[in-house]
C-alpha cells in the first residue's frame, strides 16, 4: 500500500494540466553541496557504496526534500549503472569521474556486449520502492536513465572526455555500424531499466541525453535521437492506474527542438542557452518544458538568484490556466546542481519560483476579467 | 610593395561574391597536428617563444599554406595576447593550457585595467607584415582577436574552465557592473588590435568567441553580443583600397543567429551543431557562412572525411552564382583542428572540398539550361 500524493503539481505540469505555480525540482538536487549528503556519503565508505545501497540511496534522496520544498524527489543513482551491470567493470578513483575497466573499443568487445540481467540492477528498484515508502507520498518520484548515446559515451571512451569524445566519434565515423550495435544494445537495457523503475514505483521517467549536444547536425538525429525514441516507444504508459509522465533532456539540444517535439514523451529539458518563451511558441502546443536555469547564478546572492528565476518564468511567460491541457512549465536548472553551490541560494530560489510564479497567475486572472470588459 | 593576390576565392565568398569553387581554410591549421610545426615549436623552446618570435610566427603560418591547397593562411598568435599586454602576466605550464599571474578577480584590478599600449603587440603587427611578405601573394592572411567576453573568461578566471566558468559567471551575475567595465577595456582593445593588424596587412579579420555559446540566453546577447557589436563598429572597412571583411564565430552560438545576423559583419561562424541550409535560409540574404564540419570527423579514414566533407556541402545547398552578391560558403571545421588528427586527412578533406564543390557547380551550370526549357 502506497500512501496518496499530497503534492502531485510537478505530475501535472507534466501532463501539460493548469497548476496554482510552477514547480521546481533541480537536476542532481541530491549532492555534494549539501553538508548532509557528505556525512552519508562519508559513512558509506565510498560513492558506489553510496549509490548501490537503498538504504543510503534513500537517506540522500530524501535530504533535499526534508531541506526546501521541492516538488519532485529524483532517484539518487550514478547514469552508469546499466553499462555496469553489462559486465564493463565501473570505478571511481577519488576525486576524479568514473572509468570503466573494460571500455568497448574494438569489434570483439562490441560483439560481446548484451542486454544486462536485470536482476543485477536490483538494488535500483529496491531503492525505488525503498524511496517510495520513505516519500510517505510528500511529492513523486522520477526515474531516470542516460540515454543510449550517452551510455555508449562512456561505454567506448571508458570515462568522460575533457573535452572532444575523440574515441566514440572516432568509432561513429569510422565504424558506424559498430556504433548503431552498441546502441541497440543500450536501447533495450535502458527500456528494459526504465520499465523496471516503473514497476518498483517510479512516478515519472527521465532520459538524460547529456551529451547529445556534442553530435553533429545530422548524427545527433541518426546516433542520438532515433534510440532515444526506441526507447520511448517500448515504455509503460502508466501503472496502477496512473499515468507516467516522460521527460527528455538533451543538454546542447536547442537547435533540435522541432525535431525533439516529434518524441513520444510529455516533457522537453532545456538548458539556459534556450530562450523558453521561444521555446514554448515552437514546442508548447505538444510538449511541457522543463529548465532552463543556468546553475552558475546559484554562485551569486540570494537576491540576484531570486531575480534571475523570475527573469526566467517571465521568459516562459503567461501561465496556462483552464481545464484543457495547454504549455506548462516546469522550473529547473539548464544543468545537474554545482557542488559549489551555497545550500541557502537553493532555498531563494525554491521560494522565489513559489511566490513569484503564484504571483503571476494571481496578475492573470486579475486581468482577465479586465480584458473581457474592453472592446 | 606587396605582390598582387593570386588566390582571391576566399575573399571573394566572405563578400558573397560567386567563386568557381568553394574556399576552405581550418581554424587552428598552424598547429600541432603537423610534425613541422612541432620541430619548428622545438627549435622556438616554448609556446610564447615561438607566439612572439615574427619569424618563428611565419614559418608556421605557413607551413599549412606549403602542404595543402588552402584558400586562407590565418596568423599564428594565441588568443590572450591582449590581456598579457595588459599586464596580466601570460604563462603557459608545460602540458597545460595557459594561466595569467594576475587574474582580474576583485573590484581593484578591474578599476586597474587599462587599454594596453599597442607598442606591447608590437611583435603580432611584426608578423603580420613578415608573414604577408612570405606569402608572397598565394593566399590572402587573415588576422583575428578573441572577442571581448571570450577574453574576459580567461581574464576572470586566471586560465580556461574545466566545465562551468564558475568565477567569470559568478562575477558577471553578482557584479555586473564590474563585467561590464572589463568587457568595455576588452572592447576598446580588441577593436584597436584588430585595426593594427589591418593596417600591418591582414586582409580579413576574425573575432573568435569561442566561450559565448556557455552563456544563458540573455546573458549572451548583453556580456557577449554586444560587446562584439562595439568592436565591429570601430574597424576599418577598409585598407589601402581593398574590402576588409569581417568575421565572427561564435562557439555554440546556432540559436543566436537571427541576432547575429544583425551584427555588422560579412560571414558568420557556425558549429557543427547547426545544419548549414536552415542556416542558410536565416541568415544567407546578408552573410556569408563559414564552417562547419566537425573536427572529430578528422579521426576516421580519408574516405569517411571526403564523404562528411560532401555531406557539409550538400547541406549548404546549391552554390551560388550570378553577378550579384548572393549565399556564399566558405569551408572549414566547426572548431579548431585537434592536434590527435592525422595530417593526411587534411589533404583528403581540402581535395574533397575542392572538387565535389567544383563539381556542385558544374552540375548547376549543366542543370540551368534545361530549366530554362521547361515550362
Amino acid at each position: 500500500m502506497t500512501a496518496p500524493l499530497k503534492n502531485d503539481v510537478f505530475l501535472r505540469a507534466c501532463l501539460r494540466e493548469a497548476t496554482p505555480y510552477t514547480p521546481v525540482w533541480l537536476m542532481r538536487q541530491a549532492g555534494r553541496y549539501l553538508p548532509e549528503y557528505r556525512a552519508t556519503r562519508a559513512r558509506a565508505g565510498s560513492f558506489m557504496g553510496l549509490a548501490t545501497d537503498p538504504g543510503f540511496a534513500t537517506e540522500v534522496t530524501l535530504q533535499p526534500i526534508d531541506r526546501y520544498g521541492l516538488d519532485a524527489a529524483i532517484l539518487f543513482s550514478d547514469i552508469l549503472t546499466v553499462p555496469d551491470a553489462m559486465g564493463l567493470g565501473l570505478g571511481f578513483a577519488e576525486g576524479e569521474g568514473p572509468h570503466f575497466a573494460h571500455p568497448v573499443r574494438d569489434e570483439a568487445a562490441v560483439a560481446a556486449l548484451r542486454v544486462p540481467d536485470l536482476e543485477k540492477l536490483r538494488y535500483v528498484f529496491d531503492a525505488v520502492a525503498s524511496i517510495r515508502r520513505a516519500l510517505d507520498g510528500r511529492v513523486p518520484l522520477i526515474g531516470f536513465s542516460g540515454s543510449p548515446w550517452t551510455l555508449a559515451c562512456y561505454m567506448v571512451e571508458g570515462a568522460g572526455s575533457a573535452d572532444d569524445w575523440r574515441g566514440v566519434k572516432s568509432l561513429l565515423y569510422s565504424r558506424p555500424d559498430l556504433m548503431h550495435r552498441i546502441l541497440d544494445v543500450n536501447a533495450e537495457a535502458v527500456c528494459g531499466y526504465l520499465n523496471a523503475q516503473i514497476d518498483a514505483g517510479a512516478q515519472a521517467v527521465m532520459v538524460f541525453d547529456s551529451w547529445g549536444g556534442a553530435l553533429a547536425d545530422g548524427a545527433f538525429q541518426e546516433f542520438s535521437l532515433a534510440y532515444t525514441a526506441r526507447v520511448l516507444a517500448g515504455l509503460k504508459r502508466e501503472h496502477e492506474g496512473a499515468t507516467i509522465p516522460r521527460i527528455v533532456f538533451t543538454k546542447g539540444g536547442g537547435l533540435w527542438l522541432d525535431e525533439m517535439e516529434q518524441l513520444d514523451c510529455d516533457v522537453l529539458g532545456v538548458d539556459w542557452t534556450v530562450n523558453l518563451g521561444h521555446a514554448r511558441e515552437q514546442v508548447g502546443r505538444s510538449k511541457a518544458l522543463q529548465g532552463n536555469l543556468d546553475p552558475a547564478v546559484l554562485f551569486a546572492s540570494p537576491a540576484a538568484v531570486a531575480a534571475q528565476a523570475k527573469h526566467v518564468l517571465e521568459c516562459f511567460g503567461p501561465p496556462h490556466a483552464g481545464a484543457q491541457p495547454g504549455p506548462t512549465h516546469i522550473f529547473n536548472l539548464g544543468h545537474g546542481i554545482s557542488q559549489h553551490t551555497p545550500p541557502e541560494n537553493v532555498q531563494a530560489l525554491v521560494d522565489a519560483v513559489h511566490s513569484h510564479s503564484r504571483h503571476m497567475r494571481s496578475e492573470d486572472a486579475s486581468r482577465a476579467p479586465r480584458h473581457q470588459v474592453l472592446p
